[in-house]
C-alpha cells in the first residue's frame, strides 16, 4: 500500500475564504434560505474526512478534526474547541468569519441571538445525525429560527472538488483480528435477532471494517474503507461498495455471506429493508432514517451493534498492539537519542533544529523498520509557544527553530498492521523554565496516577478524569481537553465509544485501550503533554483487597519520560517508584530492539531518579 | 422547645410484621389489587418522617432512613440500599420479608420477576413523585404488571396510628437567616414570572421554613414544619396550617403577604389556581399533578425553586454555621477526652464503656452549654463491627461493649440556631488492628485529598468524588456509600441538591455546605468514617495559577483525628502538612473553649504528627 508522507504545505489559505463565502450566500439568497450549517464531518461521522470532503476547510481556511461553521446572511461562526482557539485566528479571515467558542457557546444560542427573526438555515442531511439535529431543533423551539433540510450548496460551489478515494483494500488476517467475520457477523445478527430487530444500518467505516476483517486506505492516516452496509439478523452483510475496487483475494474472504451493490444503491437499498432497522442516532446521517421513514419502515434507534465489541479488544488483538507497541516504543527511542544530539548542538549554538526536521526524522525512524503501515495522524511537534496549540501541525509558513531553553512537544504514532500506536513526550531543549517544569511534573503525577488506577467495574471516564488533573488543580491549573480517547486495533487512533474525559458516560471494560494523556499549556510560552496508551484489565488480586470485582490499566506505552524537566522532590515516594519501574522496564524491554547508540542513550535515560 | 433525648429503645420487633402483613393482603384481596407500595417516605419526600408516618417499619419493622416494601399475594420484598443490608435482616422477619439488594434491583424489574401476569399494584399518590412512578411504570411497559392509584391501606389498617405532629413553630431571625422572607418570596416570584409560571407549589418543609424565616418541630431532629405551601407569581404564599399553632408574634412575622388556610384546604385550593403551576416532578406527590391536571390546569415541570438558593448559603448563614461549628468542636473535644479516658479504663480491665453511655455522654455534652437546639440525627455509635454498619443505631439489644483493640465509629452532630453540625470521627481503643490502621490512614488521605481541593467552576459532586476513593481503590478497597452529602442551615442535615457522589450531576456553588466524609467497612469487623463539613468558597488566588475561576472547600469542622491510627509513612509530606495545619488549627480555635482538663488532652492530640 503506497502512503503519502507528512507534507508540511498549509493546505488552505486565509484569503480564499471570502469570495467563497460570498457565493455561498448568494446561493443561498437564491434558494430562499437564510443560513447554511458547514460541519467538518463527512458521511461517516470520522475525525479524518478525504480531500473531498474537507467542505469546512475549503470555505473557511480552517483545518482542525472537528469543529463547524454557521452561514448567516450578515455572520459566519466559525465553532472550534479549546484545542483550535489560536490555530483558528491563524487559519481563517477573522473579518469574514468568526471564532465562536465552543461547545461554551451552543449553536442553537449562537443563532437565536445572531439569525434574523424568522430565519430559515439549510442543512444537508447526508453530513448530520438525528442526535445533533435534534439537539438544535429543540433548543430552537419558540425562537422564530429553524432547520430545513437542503441540498449541499458547498458541493454545488467546489469547483475542482477531488475526486471520492479510491485506496487498496486488503484482507485483515484472522490471527490479528482474533475473530473470523462470520462468527463476528453472527454473534451481532444474534444481538439483533434479540433485539427484535431485521437488520443495522453500518455507516460508520470502521465498525464495517472491524466486522468484515478488512481494511483500506480511503482516510489519511486511518486504515479504513468508506462504505456503507446493511447487517441482516440472519447474519449477511449487504455492502455498498464498487466490486472493481476489490481483487479476488478479497473476494473470497468476504465470502457468499457478503452482497456487494454499488455504492449508489445505498439510498435505494434502505427503502426495500424488512422493519424494524436499527439505526444509530449518534452516528448514522439523518437521511438514512429519513430514506427509511419515507419508505414506512420502522427505525429501531440504538447504537451501532459493532461499537462495543469492537472497543473490547480481544486477546489476539492486545498482544497485536503489546507487540506494536515494542516497535514503535523502538522507533521513538531512536527518535529521542536523535533529537537530544541535536538538542545539543542548539544549546552549544552549532546547529538549529526545525519543527519539520523533527516529524520528518521521527516519520523516518518509524518507517525504517519496514512495519509501519503508515503514521497514525499528522506528527505534531510544537516547539516552544507553538507547543500549546494543543493540535498544532507545522507547515512551512509556521515552521521555526527551537531555542535553548523551550520545549518541545512531540505528538505522534504509528498504523502496524497488528495495531495502533499514539504517544506523546515533551522535551527540554537545554535548561527549562522552572514554571514548565513545574507543571511537567504536575501533568506527569496526572499520568501516573491514571496509570497506577484501581477502580470498581462500572465507573466512566467521567468518574475517573479528576484523578489526572488533581495536581494540576491545586496549583489553580487546568487543562482543555479530555484526558484519553478509545484507540482502535489497526484502525482509528480516536474511536468510540470508551474515553477518559468529563463527556463520556460509558462504562470501561476489560480490553479497552485509551490514552492516558494529561497536559498544561501557556498560549505564547510553551505547551506540555504525556501520553502512553494503556488497556482496561481485571485488576490483579491484592492482599487485603474487597472482595469486588475491579479494573485497572496495564501500560502499553515504552518510552523514556524527559527527566530533566522532571521537579524529584515534588514528587511522592510512590510516583517516584512507578516512574523508576516505568523506566526500568522500558529500557529491559526496548533496548534490546534499538541501535548501539540509542541503547546507550536510553541506559543513561531510564536510570532511576534517586540517582540522578 | 423541648426536644426529646435519643432513645435506645427499639421501636419495632420482627413479630409484629408477619400479621400486619396478612391483614394488608387481605385488605388488598377485597379490594381487588395484586400488591401494593408502601415507601419510607412521607408526602413531604424528607429522610426523617414523624412517627404518624412510619408505615415502613409498622409494616416491616425496618427502620432506617430509605427503603421500601412491595407487598404481593406470594411474597414481599423490602428494598434497602448497601447501608442497610445487615440491619435488614436483624429487624425484620426475613421467613415473611425478602431483603431486596436495591438499588442493583429495581423494582420494576423485581415486579415483572416476581408479580403474577397481569398483576396490579396499589400505590398512594400522596408518598411516591412523578418521577418515581413514572420510572417505574416506563420500565414496567410491555410486561403484563401496571401500577393503579389506590388508598392507602396501610393507613386503613394501622389503629394505635400516633397523630400528626403539632410541634412548636418560632421564627428564624433574619440575623441568622441573612435575608428577609419578603426579599426571598420577591426574587423567587420574579423567577416564576419570568418563567412565565403563575404560581409554584411547595411541599418540602425545609423549603417552606427557609422561605418563610421559620423553623418547627414537626420531625425528630428535623427543625422544620411539616405544611404544604404555594407561592404566587406576586410573591404572596398560601401557607397550609392550622391557624392554631402560631403565636401572635409568629403571624406578625410572617406578615400581610402569607395567608394561612387550613391543611384539609390544600387540594381543594390546588384546584383553583391559575396555570401554568410549577411543580417539582421529583420532589413533589404525584397527587399534586393529579389534582392539577383533574382542574384542567397546565402543570411547569421544574425544580422546586426554593432548592437551589437554599442551597447557596449567604455570608450570614455562613457564618452562623463557623460559629456553630466552634461550640460543636469545643463539645467534641470535652467528649473525645473524656472518650479517651474511659477507653483507657477498658484497656487497663478497670472499666468498661458501651455502645449506649457513649451516645449519651456524647449528647449530654453537646446540650451542657444550652447553645444546643437538638442533636441533628440519632447519634450512630457503632463499637467492633457495629461499625460496620453504615447506619447503625443502637438499642438495648443490639447495645455492647467496647473491647480492647477495638475501633469505635462515633457519627454526630447539633442543630444550633445559627447551623447544623454533622461530624464523624473513628477512635482506637488501645491497639488498633494493624489492617484497620492501614485503611484508617487511606481514609484519612481521602478526606484530606477532598480537603485541600481547588477545581475549575462548573464541575458536580460525580466530577470530584473519585479523588476520595483514590488511597482505598489503590488498595483494592472502597466504600458503598457517596462521598458527601449538602447540609442546611439551621435545617435538615441531608439537604440537596448538592453532593459529592456518583450520582450527583448538580454543579456545586459558591455557599453550598457539604459533608467529606469517605469510609471504610469490614463487615463483622471494624468500620471506619472521618467527616468534616466543608463550604464552597472561590479559590484564594496563586501565583502561577491560569486565569480560570475555580472553586475550593473552606473547612467549617474543628476536632482532632485519632494520630494513633495514622500510619505516618504512609502519607506524602504535603498530607502530613494538611493533617499537622489541620490540627494546629483545632488547637487554636477550640483550645480556648474547653475545659482545663479538656485543653491539655486536646493539646497532646493536636501535637504535629513527626513529633508523636
Amino acid at each position: 500500500m503506497s502512503v503519502a508522507l507528512q507534507s508540511f504545505a498549509a493546505t488552505t489559505r486565509p484569503e480564499q475564504g471570502p469570495p467563497r463565502l460570498a457565493a455561498l450566500r448568494a446561493a443561498l439568497q437564491t434558494a430562499g434560505l437564510d443560513g447554511f450549517l458547514v460541519p467538518r464531518a463527512d458521511r461517516h461521522q470520522g475525525e479524518y474526512v478525504a480531500a473531498c470532503d474537507e467542505r469546512l476547510a475549503w470555505l473557511t481556511g480552517f483545518t482542525g478534526s472537528a469543529g463547524f461553521a454557521i452561514v448567516l446572511p450578515a455572520i459566519a461562526g466559525i465553532f472550534v474547541d479549546g484545542r483550535y482557539r489560536v490555530q483558528v485566528k491563524a487559519q481563517v479571515d477573522t473579518g469574514h468569519f468568526t471564532p465562536v467558542a465552543w461547545p461554551a457557546t451552543k449553536p442553537a444560542d449562537w443563532l437565536k441571538e445572531q439569525a434574523p427573526n424568522g430565519a430559515v438555515v439549510g442543512f444537508d442531511p447526508w453530513l448530520h445525525t438525528r442526535d445533533e439535529i435534534e439537539r438544535i431543533e429543540k433548543s430552537l423551539e419558540g425562537s422564530g429560527v429553524s432547520l430545513q433540510r437542503s441540498r449541499n450548496f458547498i458541493d454545488a460551489l467546489w469547483e475542482d472538488r477531488p475526486a471520492r478515494p479510491r485506496g487498496v483494500i486488503r484482507v485483515h488476517p484472522e490471527a490479528l483480528a482474533g475473530e473470523a467475520s462470520a462468527a463476528k457477523r453472527l454473534r451481532l445478527s444474534e444481538t439483533l435477532t434479540r433485539a427484535g430487530q431485521r437488520a443495522a444500518v453500518l455507516t460508520l467505516p470502521d465498525s464495517i471494517c472491524w466486522l468484515l476483517n478488512i481494511r483500506g486506505s480511503d482516510i489519511p492516516r486511518n486504515p479504513v474503507v468508506q462504505a456503507f452496509a446493511i447487517l441482516h439478523d440472519d447474519g449477511r452483510v449487504t455492502l455498498f461498495l464498487d466490486e472493481a475496487r476489490l481483487d479476488g483475494g478479497l473476494r473470497a474472504h468476504l465470502g457468499a455471506g457478503v452482497s456487494l451493490r454499488p455504492p449508489e444503491a445505498f439510498e435505494a437499498a434502505l427503502r426495500t429493508l424488512p422493519g424494524p432497522v436499527r439505526v444509530d442516532a449518534g452516528t448514522a446521517p439523518l437521511a438514512v432514517a429519513d430514506a427509511l421513514g419515507e419508505a414506512g419502515i420502522a427505525v429501531a434507534w440504538a447504537p451501532d451493534p459493532c461499537i462495543l465489541p469492537k472497543a473490547r479488544k480481544n486477546a489476539a488483538e492486545i498482544a497485536g498492539s503489546r507487540a506494536a507497541h515494542l516497535r514503535d516504543g523502538a522507533a521513538m527511542v531512536e527518535f529521542l537519542c536523535w533529537l537530544d544530539a541535536r538538542a545539543a548542538e542548539v544549546c552549544a549554538g552549532t546547529g538549529t533544529l526545525t519543527e519539520t526536521e523533527t516529524v520528518a526524522r521521527l516519520e523516518a525512524v518509524r518507517r525504517a523498520g519496514n512495519s509501519l503501515h503508515d503514521i497514525s495522524f499528522e506528527t505534531i511537534a510544537g516547539s516552544g509557544p507553538h507547543g500549546a496549540v494543543v493540535h498544532y501541525r507545522v507547515t512551512e509558513e509556521t515552521d521555526r527553530a527551537v531555542q535553548p531553553g523551550e520545549l518541545l512537544l512531540v505528538d505522534s504514532g504509528g498504523q502496524y498492521l497488528d495495531g495502533t500506536t499514539d504517544i506523546t513526550r515533551t522535551i527540554a531543549i537545554g535548561a527549562p523554565p522552572p514554571e514548565a517544569r513545574a507543571a511537567f511534573t504536575r501533568v506527569l503525577q496526572g499520568m501516573i496516577a491514571i496509570s497506577r488506577l484501581r477502580w470498581p467495574t462500572g465507573l466512566a471516564g467521567r468518574d475517573l478524569d479528576a484523578l489526572a488533573r488533581y495536581p494540576l488543580w491545586l496549583a489553580g491549573q487546568d487543562y482543555d481537553h479530555g484526558t484519553g480517547h478509545g484507540v482502535g486495533a489497526f484502525l482509528s487512533v480516536h474511536e468510540g465509544p470508551q474515553r477518559l474525559a468529563r463527556s463520556s458516560e460509558v462504562p470501561l471494560e476489560p480490553g479497552m485501550i485509551l490514552s492516558n494523556e494529561p497536559g498544561y499549556y501557556r498560549e505564547g510560552a510553551f505547551g506540555i503533554r504525556l501520553e502512553n496508551l494503556v488497556v482496561v484489565i481485571e485488576a490483579p488480586s491484592l492482599p487485603g483487597a474487597d472482595d469486588r470485582p475491579m479494573l485497572a490499566f496495564e501500560t502499553l506505552t515504552w518510552a523514556p519520560i524527559d527527566r530533566r524537566l522532571i521537579d524529584v522532590a515534588a514528587l511522592t515516594t510512590a510516583e517516584r517508584d512507578w516512574l523508576d519501574s516505568y523506566h526500568a522496564e522500558v529500557h529491559r524491554r526496548i533496548g534490546p530492539r534499538v541501535s548501539a547508540g540509542a541503547a546507550a542513550w536510553l541506559e543513561a535515560a531510564t536510570a532511576p531518579l534517586l540517582a540522578a
